[in-house]
């Protein structure tokens, strides 16, 4: 019989610290600045939107920062997460190359968002906050920070881009489900949501936007703050607990990686994954990164390098990174989570570098990998997810033509049985992808 | 930090064989009648339906199956399944018992419903047949026999209960994903269908509705078979291999089970979990077996021990069961998985003997019980699972109040994701039980 190779940590092999990639970078990044005057940002400027001790992580050069014993309790419940060898996957692809990819989606709330979630939930906890504010694109976000509200007592609003509110409600049932508040984005509740709307009615929103109105609520407040599912580098801190599991993980297997690779959205489940890598190419050895990202929101592909905002109003300090414009508004694709102008400035710099190698997908080669990796590994991922699988479908065929023995990783960021009317509905304009035999035409999945 | 116990079989420890428990009863059961002559039924007759294959294993009375390599080579996608101590539900309800739970969520459609699905689609498929047909509740079935029929590449066509047709569009994108058609019961497309409807139009439906039209397609068709989804004994038969993985991690763990619980509609993913174990209780263990039913279709608590039909048109062979009669309607609940009029043979006769205790359970309990795992535990369980979970938690609380270290298993058959909106209207309805701290209460749990 066929034999299906996961790795599993014991609890007592969670990582104890987040790894703090500023420590080990051989350049310095540019800061942030602050959008009223241009200048270097200083911590009090910051604390307008978040608490104090999420500023002071955001700001930290230490190389690991301990994870709090609270924190470490809450991860328990779901991780370590597994490293699982996509077996069945490399049998149909035909391919030398040996794949494994890390799974979020096990999670309480189907993806890595919890990972930064119970983070900040807990510290801005620690530091007396009661409610927290947040943007959401596809929901992963907005139900993972409901999630971890609920666990440590503090109200969630959530502002859901409108694309993602009127096609998902079932990720709206999930924020409900943990006591979140949802409402669509852009929206009459805040000054910012009236000015979007002022243009058009029923606007589709972007996730630029709906962080603007989720800043604007508690601006100056001390109750109340901001959360940031992605592109700041405390966010990404808090995620390289995947990717140092992987290290583990790959470790025990003996196997070092050729390429990994993750979906690109701002970059939180792409940097958790990478970061306890990269520093390892510092060091000469090399390791290929891919960033995949929507054709139709290309920003670390097509974006420009400079100093722009993190939402559509203005409020974010200005960040240095890939950016297609703060007024950009992508496509309404079924990638929710993609769709975002601009990228972690970690990420971005490490593209700069050429470090980080960024690819653009068209949608519906992402849904066919989907598709095929649904079949095969009896997973349905999350249209986000569905992006890295394809990056990894592209080298696994480069890797039957090469006939070179490759070790391909990526991180399936999270489960897509909320999806599935995405995948159904790609499907149903291509019914040929349906047929499982001409799947198997590699032509077909590579396009 | 909290620990959290996985018990994770290697590849190589998922059973060979499924477990026959007819070899070891202690009585003969009362076989089948053909519902036209009210004889006992042949092979010959029951092969108007099923394929000769399944037909033998249906009479068998060999203790040990050999499980196909091709189908093991598909069990090996998901399986073996990971046996979690609920460390974190322990903890929270205060209770000396030690609580493990049997996740079959991880499969690909998401219940323990592939175990099955897997082994009757390649059954057929080597008798020859090319098209499936089958009923579907809640659509837990009907996906997975969805994505079983692409494997193998046979045609399936699904009647789902018009109750969740309407109710659950995800589960009919998921069927569609795996290429399976899918269509409201009772519909126009059958002759039973429209007997069903002359009374009342969109009527809600039932299983044993569902279950008359697909057999209705298929009666005397050499290439159309309609498959069961549970009640049979090959299907239970089939879902032994839950109970055989529960005995070896149990074992592992050096634990002996006080009381196993599951949920309980027409009794596969029950039947799975304690036929392994219910051997035992003939060589003297002490195990307590529990089946949890909805307090609306109470077939084992308030149904008749006779002879009846499986659907309600009578096609099927007379089963001896309890019964709530072939025409009893369940009102439309959530768990739409247990609205079924009859119940297993092998689990009736249990009952019958003492064996297994059944218990209904009113719908909020079960959903409160929902939330407070999906809460603590992480894993938002499917409607129909949460009655197990209430199970579980009842008796948890009597080990507290008895201060006894009992051990208590149950399976968690499957994942609620595609279910939330069911979670949401009935908290909806009840606020009181999103505040996470009531929630401690346990005259709350236990309503």
């Amino acid at each position: 019989m066929k034999k299906r190779t996961v790795v599993n940590l014991k609890s007592e092999e969670l990582p104890r610290s987040w790894y703090n990639i500023k420590a080990d970078l051989p350049f310095k990044m540019d800061p942030p600045l602050n959008p009223a005057t241009n200048e270097v940002i200083n911590p009090e400027d910051m604390m307008a939107i978040f608490p104090k001790s999420i500023v002071e992580q955001e700001m930290s050069e230490e190389r690991f920062i301990p994870i709090p014993e609270p924190v470490l309790d809450e991860y328990a419940v779901f991780r370590p997460s597994p490293l699982i060898r996509a077996t069945f996957l490399e049998e149909y692809l035909n391919t030398p190359a040996r794949i494994y990819y890390k799974y979020e989606g096990n999670s309480p709330t189907g993806s890595h968002k919890t990972n930064t979630a119970i983070a900040q939930a807990y510290y801005n906890k620690t530091d007396g906050i009661t409610e927290l504010t947040t943007e959401t694109g596809a929901g992963q976000w907005g139900s993972a920070l409901s999630y971890a509200g609920r666990k440590f007592g503090l109200t969630v609003r959530v502002f859901m881009v409108r694309n993602s509110f009127q096609s998902k409600p079932m990720r709206q049932h999930m924020m409900r489900m943990f006591d979140g508040t949802v409402e669509p984005s852009p929206g009459e509740n805040t000054e910012s949501g009236r000015n979007f709307l002022k243009d058009r009615k029923n606007f589709s929103g972007s996730l630029g936007m709906a962080i603007s109105e989720a800043i604007e609520i508690v601006l100056n407040s001390k109750t109340k703050k901001y959360s940031l599912g992605s592109v700041l580098d405390h966010v990404l801190l808090h995620q390289t607990v995947i990717g140092l599991e992987v290290e583990k993980q790959l470790e025990m297997l003996g196997e070092k990686p050729s390429s990994i690779i993750g979906c690109h959205g701002g970059g939180s489940n792409f940097g958790g994954t990478i970061l306890p890598f990269v520093k390892r190419t510092f060091n000469g050895d090399d390791i290929e990164f891919i960033a995949c990202e929507p054709e139709s929101c290309p920003s670390l592909s097509k974006g420009e390098y400079r100093y722009d905002s993190g939402d559509s109003a203005g409020f974010t300090p200005l960040l240095k990174m890939y950016t297609l414009g703060r007024e950009f508004v992508p496509p309404a694709i079924h990638a929710g989570g993609l769709r975002y102008h601009g990228a972690a400035p970690l990420i971005s710099r490490l593209v700069k570098e050429g470090i980080v190698t960024p690819i653009a997908f068209p949608q519906e080669e992402t849904f066919r990998a989907g598709l095929l990796f649904a079949t095969t590994e009896g997973i349905i991922p999350a249209p986000e997810s569905c992006h890295a699988i394809a990056g990894a479908v592209r080298k696994a065929i480069e890797a039957r033509e090469t006939g070179e023995e490759k070790v391909i990783v990526f991180t399936l960021s999270g489960n897509g049985a909320l999806d599935l009317s995405s995948f159904t509905s790609t499907l149903e304009a291509h019914r040929d992808v349906l047929n499982f035999d001409k799947l198997r035409e590699s032509s077909i999945v590579e396009q």
